[in-house]
Formats: structure tokens, C-alpha cells, sequence
């Protein structure tokens, strides 16, 4: 149901967070290397077909100028989640950044934080939860486990601060 | 289905972006002034609602130290969409694209270019559009308006320069 | 009398150094973990139950869309401190350092520099100090102190200097 | 019971607006124009003076590389807010910012946003409110006013938007 | 032998330059409207056919999240010149700028200043120029025709100074 | 036929790469230090002689306040490629890439990425096969070798996947 | 005494301080348009003939990829004193002041503010007055009008408020 | 002759280099650690009495909110040269560059590049050089010594090549 792709393996590493998460939530996903620059037309096939092949959503990772998502949400009218990877010569990421981010009025790239792949795999859930009641569930009951982590950390901050 | 908020009745003016998108594809919104800063319990009690208020999607617009969009996505599982606002004492739009883009784990903002309201309009009907299909013909036809005007675009250049 | 809460445990490290200052100052403090994103119910209850509790000030630290001192400052009257936390997704600090100090008109936090979690103890106790005599003195010894180090350091540079 | 500075008359447009809510708190106040850079001396005697000439809290306000609000900071132990002012040759606040918010362990200065003068008189009520609190119930009311006017920008919205 | 392309009929104010300068130089030279997120697949069609078109280098501006030089560089191995444009909705003009110059090892365009749209054009010509003598005397003499401004700039600095 | 220069035996190791990929391509080269500060004698004549002594394009590289590129572009007609490198006191990268990219009107500087040496290597082929056909050939297959290693990648993403 | 430069007449506007400061103090002056990338031999001979045409300190002002001041640095051993200028292609001024502060180990620039020409102006008295009493005296009074201007203006800022 | 200061001796590692610059010119110094925040008076002293102690000039250096270069300048009408240092809890180092360059009219400071301590000494052999031939002569030879090391990098250069 949704699509991972990146522009290099190199970015798997940040962009595996994504599947993890799509795992967890028990949604089926595929993965795959896919360079807006050095493969255009493997980009433009993946990208025209993705609604036909049944995928919901697409998540796209990509660093430096990073054309990817962009160029994928020009191919496709299915959500597309960019997620900006600091890469090792980028600028302190702020070109993947503003890459992805800053996308021309009629063709939205829904990003996340830098190297946010985690919360791009949690969106693609809450966008599949929109018509998917079950989902929904699902991610009400991640959110109370975000809490209950609250809790513990709430805890170990007391006692490490009384030992002090 | 959308519910549109922003934080002052002075982002209205580019917020409006994304209710006239939405109207131009036949989606019913909801607008309304929600301060994260000024009605923080208006806004819990609007995040908390919106799923069983039958909301789908939530655009959130805000300037500055903007945190409308992210508290927001902390009280919902709904997909939120944020719009940094380029307000007149923000630090050239750089305060609310960082304190929108840069959730942490676990809490997602579908973030937007800055100013870009009808980006999140276009976004939020693609993700009504991956489970209605009349949706995703309307998203379609809208690509091939955005060709259509690139063509006249086109013309327009070649007459100027051959003017010249 | 003063409130110290930050988004997560891993933050612990850059906080201590308040509740550190305010110890030396003998002041009296509680620490928790309480974050915006994840526990946004906690937050609300925090800030509206602080001025009740006793508290007389709220230092409060995160990191990247650092929305945890705006947010408490939005609930309580009680003056907010907020120490800029750089995490490790953050972009340099920016984002936390923004989206700390760029509040809308009408809900001030005193931002400290990034990290600068010792400063926000000193702070908070010139707070304190405004109406309590000892506290003064106790600040104007400390200033002593800060004066003494910086009269060892410059022997130290000189000697330093002497040998080469 | 406050004294507000600024290092020039261009500065005062912005700094007027801490001024004007004091006035609005019914909180004492001085103002005048100490330069760091112009008036090294007048500056030296008014950090010293402040606490016995019955100060509670300084608001300084500079632009570009604006030394004020630190400086001051390292002559008293009053608590200092530092406002950024966004002067004419500014490399768009930047300076200004940084130079008041990134001072060193020891000397904190409680920073607010770029040119939020009126913040800096919100913080100064709050800070005199810790030992007040007649205060204290001052800045409730202020609190609901910022409700009441969303509430009015809510209906505003709402307006403007069935007229469409 | 050059084309001129550009994302939007808005860009054209700063692209024509290029055309200005190549026809100054004698150089001929297209310009068309094609948008990497609007017309993908005219922008693919574009690079591929270039070369046997008979052009021989292409500049290519763009603003905002800029991917048509980089994407034009991916279909051709002809040079591509980048003009990275500041348009209405840019940050300043960083995204343009980093989203051009940031390509990844591999597919390089040749990026020239913001707005620099008249050094697209010179550059151009240089490249023209390495295999043709004729362009390399015509450059040499704009190069002493930029010394001249410069001694007219020189004699009018002067006499404006002599009438102080 | 390309002349590569750099301000440093310390920025070798970056520049190196444009070396490496013209001898990949079989074209002639020379490597030497010029630095525009420390010998600018030996960098005017660099800059003049260097089409007479039958160089096509010049690669420069340079760190921090990078001035070498734009001043070999002032004493030459020749197409200059500008490599910004991330020299140790360079501010982020900052410094190089505006120092030479940002050049006047006149004399145009082909920038490349942050320490993109290898792509600065790439467009100097680029160019000289503007009127070399083989060399035309030689860049398509190298487009097609781009594409065999994703093709790799590809295989290998899906692999690490598979096992998890 | 001292030389003034810069790399455009359209920098004039901002230079003119430092020339109309340098005849406040008496110093003798000459003003020239010497551009870097336009006249690189002009600049070559204006840096060499420096010292032995009798100058004992040079101000050089650029906008952009500011390469005039730190090659002037290069070609003289006298004081280069550079000045930042914010032109209208600029990227807010940051390319202008990185390119001529950030220079390498051996070459120093005097590096001013952002359009400072008229501290430049005063950098330069100081350098005279270094060995020259009669201007050490001249600018202690400057600094005593500096005083005096302050006194003024604070006068006139509590009668703006004795008004209120 | 010179005064080497700064805030903290754990600058004295950047800052040693402009004392070692000056022993290599022969020129006579003193270093101390003077910090505007902890000890301001010592900084007035140091500031007002400088001249009639025989200085001729001052190199200060300071990170962060970096405010004793221009304290200092307040102070004196000797020059001060200052040097942004990047300490460890800077903001990449822009809060030192900014705080030390954006000097207000009227008071200089002549900046080098961060962490240029080595280029403050030279600066300072340069002033004294403005009025002492000798020093003239020695900073003459010192640039013919920089020549020298890049004609043994050339060599150098040229040999790693000739290896591949």
C-alpha cells in the first residue's frame, strides 16, 4: 500500500525508520532505489504508475538538491511524503530541506523533519487511517504509548535527580 | 471533511488559499481562529473532537514560533497539515518553517511551503482521494489544467521574444 | 519554587545544570519530564495547577520544534524561562532556538542561549531575588566568584605566555 | 520599579511598546537612552545603581551587534529581558538576536522575539508578580482579554467566509 | 544553439537576460516554458531530444524548490547552465540557490548567481567559445568593453567627489 | 586541455576527484597550486596565458573567503568551474559557495556543489563535448553506468529488506 | 593618506561616509572605481604602487562575491580595510561580508559592518592616530560628540514620554 | 605595543597564534584575560587606560555573544582588532561573527575571519607598520615567504599527480 523510495542506498539507513514503523502498524509497503537524476525514467514510470499499482501513499527520501519527492508528487495525484536526508556533503541538510519543502503552488509535497523518515512512515499510516477505522485504533493506541514512555522517563528523571 | 485553523485573522489572507482550493474540488471545510498561544484550551478541545467530528484532514497555519500545527498533531491521529506563515516579525519565514518542519519522533506535521495554502488544500484532497476514486479523476483533470497553463505559458514567452 | 521540565529524558543532560545552579543557590526545585507532543494533557495540567502548587518560576527545556516553554507559558502567569535544548536531528539549534524565542505578542518566554540551562537557574533566581534580600546577596557573592575565576585564569594565561 | 534603555532614539518606535504595557499593568517605569557602545560610563552607572535606585527589572533593547542588554546583565543582578531590535543595517535580525541571546554561562539575559518589546513588558509584569499578587490576577485578566479577541477574529472568520 | 527554459512566464523578466546577452553575441538561441513539477514529461522529452536538436548547451532558471536545471541534467549530457530565480515565494532565494547548486556526484549544472541570468548567457557563449575562435575574440573584447565602463565609472566618481 | 588549480595543497584531496574523472574520461590535464592571495603574479598569469597555452575550460577550487575561481574568470575568456570546498575555519561551507557563486554581472564563475569536484570534472567533459562527438559517447555511457549502479542498489535495498 | 576603492560607481552611495568622515578629520583622501573581475591589471597596479605612492591605509568597499578587498590585501602590505556593501543582487548581505571577512591564514582584511563605510572611515583616523597625536586628540573629541549626541537623545526621549 | 585579550582562557588556544604572529615580527605584547561579563570594570581600566600606557593597538577575541571587542572600542580611539572565536556552545559560530563585525556607526571594530587570530597579528604589524618602515620591510619578506610555500605545494602537488 505504500511505496518507499530513495536516491540512494546510502540513504536506507535513515529511511529503513519508515518501513519499521509501516511494519508496526501492520501496513504492507515496498521498497526500492529510485534516482531522480540518474534514473528519470525509472522516476517517471514509478511514479505514473504508482496509483494503478494499487499504492496509497508514497514516502520519498533524498539529500542535497533533493528532486525526488518533488518530481514524484509531479507524476502522481497520490500523497507524497518527502523526507529530507542529511547526506555527508550536504549543507547541514538545509538544501534537502528546502528542496523538498519549498514546492511550487499545485504540486504539494507533504515533508517532515530532517531525516524524519520515522513520522513520514506514521503520516502514511494516519493518511491510510483516514478511511481505515481500524487504523485509526491503531494509532490512538501508539499515541498512548508514546505517553506511557512519558511516564517511565518521568520517573528514571526523579530518581536520578535524587540520588544527586 | 477539512478543518481549516490558523492562529490569527491575520493569516487569513493566505490561509483563504487553501478553502478556496478545496471549494474549487467540491470538498466541505470548516475555518476557524485557533491560538495555540492565546486559546490553548480551545485547541486541545479542537484536536481532541476533530476525529469524531467527522473531520478527514486538518491544515493548521501559523507565523512566527509557530506550534499551532504540531499541538494540533499531538491531539489527533487525523493527518495534519501545517502552513508556515511568513508573518510581519518573523525572521524572513525561518522561525515558522523550523518550528513546523521539525517535529520530533513520533508526532508527524505534513508540512507545506511557506505560505503555501493552496499546496495544503491540493495535499489535503489527495489524501481524501486515496479512497475516493471520483476524487482522484478531480486531481487528474486538475494536473492537466497545470499542463494546459505551461502551454499557454509557452506561447506567451515566444510571442515576447519574437516581439523582440 | 521553580518548576523543571523538559520533552525528554535525553535532555536530562543539558537541564541538570539548572536544577545544579539553583541547588547552589539554595533554591528550592522539582524535575520532570513532561512533553507537548506526547503528553499534551499533562502539559495543560502543569501549566494551570503551577501558580497554585507554589511554583514561582518554570524553566523549561526542549529541542527541535521546541514547543514545550511556549506552550506553558500559554497556560500559566507565572514568567517561563526556555532553554533552546540542541537534540540530535535538530539543524544546528535553530529550530529549537526559534521556535523558543519567536513568540506572538502577548505570551513572552525568556529564552536563554542554546543549551544554556546553567543560565536559566541563574535567572530564575534573579527572579526570586527581586523580592528577597538574601537571594541578592547570594547573586552579587556569585558575581564574586565569576570575577575571582577570570583573576586565576589570567595568571594562568600569563604564565602560560611566560614559558614560551 | 522597571527601567527601560535603549542604545538610540531610532529604538524607541519598538521599545515604546514594553512602555505602553506597563502603563496598561499600572507598573512604574523609567525610560532613557544608554548606549554601550556611545555612553560606556552612563552605562557602567546604571548597571551598578539600578538594584539600590530600587529597580525590580531592566528591559534593554538594541540592534545589529547589540551589546546593551549583556553588558547590562554583567553590572546588576536584577534580572535583564534583552529585546532584538531589527535596526536599519541589520543583516535582517540576525545580529541582533544572537548578540543578545548567546551570552555566556553566568550572565543570563532573558531574550525575547525580534522587536517584541511588548513581550518584554508582559515578562516584566510576570516577574513582578511572583511577589505580587495583586499582579498575579492582573495578568489572568490579560490572559482572558487575548481569548475574548480570538473569540472575535473566530466569528470574524466565519463571517468572511460565508460571504465567499 | 543555446536553449533558454524557465519553470513560469514570471521567471522571464530575469531569464531574458540570457536571451539578451546570447543575441548581443550573436548566438542563437530558443526559449520555451517547461516546468519540471507542471510538464514533466515535456521536460523529459526536452532534455533527451536536445543534443540531436543540434543545441549545444541549455540554461535553465528556476525558482523556489528549483529541480529543472538538475533534472534537465539528468536527461542530457550536454552542459546545463542553472539560474537559480528569486521568486515571489522564496526564502530569500536560498532554496533556489541550494536546490540547483546541491547536485548529487554524477550530474553536475552549472550554477551561476541569483538572478544571474546575463552570466548564464556569457557562460554560454564561453562554451561556444572553446571550439570556436571567432566567439573567443568577440568575448575578449566584451571583457575590454567591461574595462571601459569602468574608466567611465571612474572619471564620474571622481567629479562627483570634486564638487564636495 | 583542462587546467585544474586550487588555492591549497589542503583542498588536493577534494580536488583530486575532478582529476581522477577526466582521466576516467581520457582527458588531458595539469594540476597546480595558485593561490589567488598568496601569489596573485603567478594567478594573473595563469589566468592570461591560459588559452594561448591551449587550455579549453579551468577547474579552480577554493576555501573560506574563496576568491581564486572568480579571479581566474576576470583574466580569462575560457569557461572557469568553481569547486567551494569545506576548508577547516570555513564557516559550514557557507563561505566558499557565495564567494563564488554570487559573481557580478560580466564575469560569470560555473559553480559547482560543496566539494563537488567530481562533477566539476564531469561538466568540463560536458563542455569539450559540445564539439567532440566521441566525447558526447563517452558521457552517455557514463549516464548508463550511473544508472546500472541504482539498478545494483536497487537489488540490494530489497535484499536487506527481504531479511528483516 | 588613505585610498578609497570599490568595484562599482553604484557602491558609491554607501563609500561616501568614510570619504565625508575622513574630511571631519582632516585626512587626506583619493577616491577610484577599481573592480576586481572587471579591471583585474588596474587593481594589480593600484595594490603595488600603494606604500610608495604615499598611502598609509586603503578602504575598499564590494557587493556579492566581494573579491576586491581581500586581493587588494594580497598586493599590498599596507592596512586593507574592507566594507561589505549590500547590493541589489545580494543574498541579503551574507555574500559580501563572508567573501571579504573569511580570509585565509596570511592575508588579513579590516573587516567592518554590513555597508559600514563610515566606521571604515573612522578605522583609518585610528590607524593614523596610531602614530600621530594630534589625530588620537581629534578622535577622543569625536568620541565626546558620540557622548554628547546620546545625552541629547535621551532628553528628547523623556519628553516623548512625559507626553504620553 | 599590542594588547592580546580575552574573555576566557579557553580561548588562549585560537588566540595564541596572533601572540606567536607578533614574536615572529618582533613586535612586542602583553596578554590578559579580560571578560566583559564577569569582570566589566577590568575591562574599563584596561579599555580607558590603554593609550597612555603605550599601547598601539588591541586584538581581542571572544565566542558566543561576543561583546569585549566592541566594548572595548567604546573605550578606547586606539584600533581594535577582534577575532570571533568559535567556542563550544556557539551557534556554528554566527553569534561571534555577527556580535564583533555589526558594530554600530561610530565605533569599529576591524574583524577578522573566525577563529583568525593568526591574521590579527598580522593586521596589528601592519598598522604599526603604517608609520615604522622597518616593519614594512619585515611584513614585505613575510609575504614573499608565503609565495615561497606555495611554489613547494606546487612541486608537491604536481609530484602526488605524476604517482597516479
Amino acid at each position: 500500500m505504500v511505496g518507499i523510495i530513495m536516491g540512494s542506498i546510502s540513504d536506507l539507513k535513515v529511511m529503513q525508520e519508515a518501513a519499521d514503523m509501516l511494519k508496526e502498524f501492520g501496513i504492507g509497503y515496498e521498497i526500492d532505489i529510485v534516482s531522480a537524476h540518474r534514473t528519470p525514467e525509472k522516476m517517471v514510470e514509478y511514479g505514473k504508475s504508482a496509483r494503478s499499482r494499487g499504492l496509497k501513499v508514497i514516502i520519498a527520501g533524498a539529500g542535497g538538491a533533493a528532486h525526488l519527492p518533488g518530481m514524484i508528487a509531479s507524476l502522481t495525484s497520490l500523497p507524497v511524503i518527502g523526507v529530507p536526508v542529511k547526506s555527508s556533503n550536504s549543507i547541514d541538510g538545509w538544501d534537502s530541506v528546502l528542496s523538498i519543502l519549498q514546492m511550487p503552488s499545485g504540486v504539494p509535497v507533504a515533508t517532515v523533519a530532517l531525516n524524519g523518515a520515522r513520522n513520514a512512515g506514521i503520516l502514511a499510516a494516519q493518511i491510510i487511517g483516514t478511511s481505515n477505522e481500524t487504523m485509526g485504533t491503531i494509532l490512538d493506541r501508539y499515541k498512548e504509548e508514546l505517553k506511557d514512555k512519558v511516564a517511565e522517563m518521568s520517573l528514571e528523571a526523579q530518581k536520578i535527580n535524587a540520588q544527586k
